[in-house]
């Protein structure tokens, strides 16, 4: 799925700022591409970007107006087809991540078809794959593994592409769910695809690439979550990652959505490397990424030095204490990846 | 998925016997169910069971017409419709083991809507459910495991439910292929499922029975194959098996489809125990089914006798020398099982 920045941001009349979540994630990493919001009367989210008319984005060379709220039960609801199809008939194209279907609205379906303007609906998956072939592809690429279920995956990732491109290395973020696609504007939304075209969707997101570029796949799920461990399996075979970093939440006591303890990291770390190896026989992890977030300043810093002394790894808080010990180790075990193309 | 029998089994006239694979293995498992067959001219597949004419059928008590043919590329023949479009004005469901939706052909989807009746597209999987709990259900459970695709899980898992039911247990099928669905009235194609419902799909298939209960439930693909592991994992984690009995193929040199080589049956007992303990910890192997088509009699059996010893597991070939040392082993692990409702 391919979405054309730069992006008008449309958040409707959503009730709070939380229903916004996706589409603050998009103007956090790429706010060159956003150039303004859109919101309806009653509205109480605010990306606190430019306020701007269908007219005006247009205008100033809008090209995809982004439906990125999350509302009870992902509907769009009609009063805010009008705009929708007033951004269409404005030359733009419509991408959302709702579960109602954009064009299951026939005036959106018909005004989209009208102007040939594309409708992409992330969390949905129509888009063919071939089944995965497994065969080793030139280019490097790191995925982001957890212990559970939105532990900072995709934000390691996001910081690893920012923090390598820093040191003019070839970095690019691979998106395999509905938010990072819209923050790279390409990707697929891996839950959503046929199972068995899982990794076959993987091998599609991050392709054949010069020996010296990065991709930095996106992870989802846990190999030791009993809802999606499969994702997550048919991920790291698609994927297959030369190298990977653990993500883990230390507060948590529970797997996300079930009664399962987490499983510790060394656990995470072993099993990656023996089902990665399949399809990357020089599979390694590369550092630790731990959410500190719930944790003080003295004993996130203590936690990351024991983590990382007992597995013999980089550790750190991306978001606290950002991601240079893991590029730094990235560096040390793929020297060649320092001479990318800088960008 | 629910298919009512009896079955009216539809051959159209495809080329070949090969066309007809799936509506062979419905004939040799559940002959009961099958009335007759319905052909049409030119057709080259035969099923050797009566030849009937919708009306015949219809008037036997047929309550479903069975599209078990695969042709070039799992279309429909536009000048099969007609014939289909009868059998629903008979009476009839019609289920569908092709690529192409029933309902894509106006005429057919217009006459099921007139007559209230069912278009089954076994291929691809309109249900809805949740996703996976992970949470142990009361009922044993068994699933066949593989080396690679297509070595004789679906055959094992059938050969497994036929003889434990000769022995008086309570033993059920559970199918998650097509052809498994045809023969059982009931499951789902778990490839077809979108990715984040796989074991949620799977706790639907084999759900909580009595203590004594087994299902057998049929495995998909393999954890070591890089195409379809995702499924394999979901599967296994969906199922929660108390047991499980692996399925080789002894002459094949690549996995299905891809250049990667069969893992040792060794390799997938033990990650089949390492992923399984997520949602079953006391999981354990029961049996080893290899596939001897191609050797010998004496090559089979000198062949079975070592990967026993060397296992210290039942193994044989379930079709040349059936299964009945695995239920053995099985009644020996789980003596509870023996006092299943006979059937």
């Amino acid at each position: 799925m391919l979405v054309t920045p730069p992006y008008l941001m449309f958040l409707g009349d959503v009730g709070d700022q939380l229903a916004a979540k996706t589409a603050h994630g998009i103007v956090d990493w790429r706010p060159e591409w956003c150039l303004g919001q859109r919101r309806l009367p009653g509205c109480k989210a605010d990306l606190g970007i430019t306020e701007m008319s269908i007219a005006e984005a247009a205008a100033k060379g809008a090209r995809t107006l982004i439906v990125g709220v999350a509302n009870a039960g992902g509907v769009l609801p009609d009063h805010w087809t009008a705009e929708i199809v007033a951004a269409i008939e404005a030359g733009m194209d419509v991408a959302s991540g709702l579960h109602t279907r954009l064009g299951s609205k026939p005036e959106i379906r018909e005004a989209a078809a009208r102007h040939g303007r594309q409708l992409l609906d992330v969390r949905h998956s129509d888009q063919r794959f071939d089944t995965g072939k497994g065969t080793k592809r030139p280019g490097l690429r790191l995925l982001t593994v957890g212990t559970d279920c939105s532990v900072g995956k995709k934000y390691t990732a996001l910081a690893l592409e920012r923090g390598m491109r820093a040191r003019g290395m070839d970095a690019d973020f691979r998106a395999t769910g509905q938010t990072g696609v819209f923050i790279s504007g390409r990707g697929v939304a891996i839950d959503a695809v046929v199972a068995d075209f899982i990794s076959g969707a993987v091998e599609w997101i991050c392709p054949a690439a010069a020996e010296t570029h990065w991709d930095l796949v996106e992870g989802q799920g846990s190999l030791f979550h009993p809802s999606f461990a499969g994702v997550s399996l048919g991920l790291l075979h698609g994927a297959q990652p030369d190298a990977f970093v653990v993500c883990h939440e230390p507060t948590r006591t529970t797997m996300r959505g079930v009664k399962h303890p987490l499983p510790g990291i060394d656990d995470v770390i072993d099993l990656t490397i023996r089902c990665g190896s399949l399809t990357n026989p020089g599979i390694r992890p590369v550092g630790i990424a731990i959410n500190t977030e719930k944790l003080g300043e003295d004993e996130a810093r203590a936690l990351i030095a024991e983590t990382a002394g007992r597995h013999k790894l980089p550790a750190t808080d991306p978001i606290r204490f950002g991601v240079e010990s893991i590029i730094d180790r990235v560096l040390a075990e793929f020297p060649q990846s320092a001479n990318g193309k800088a960008r």
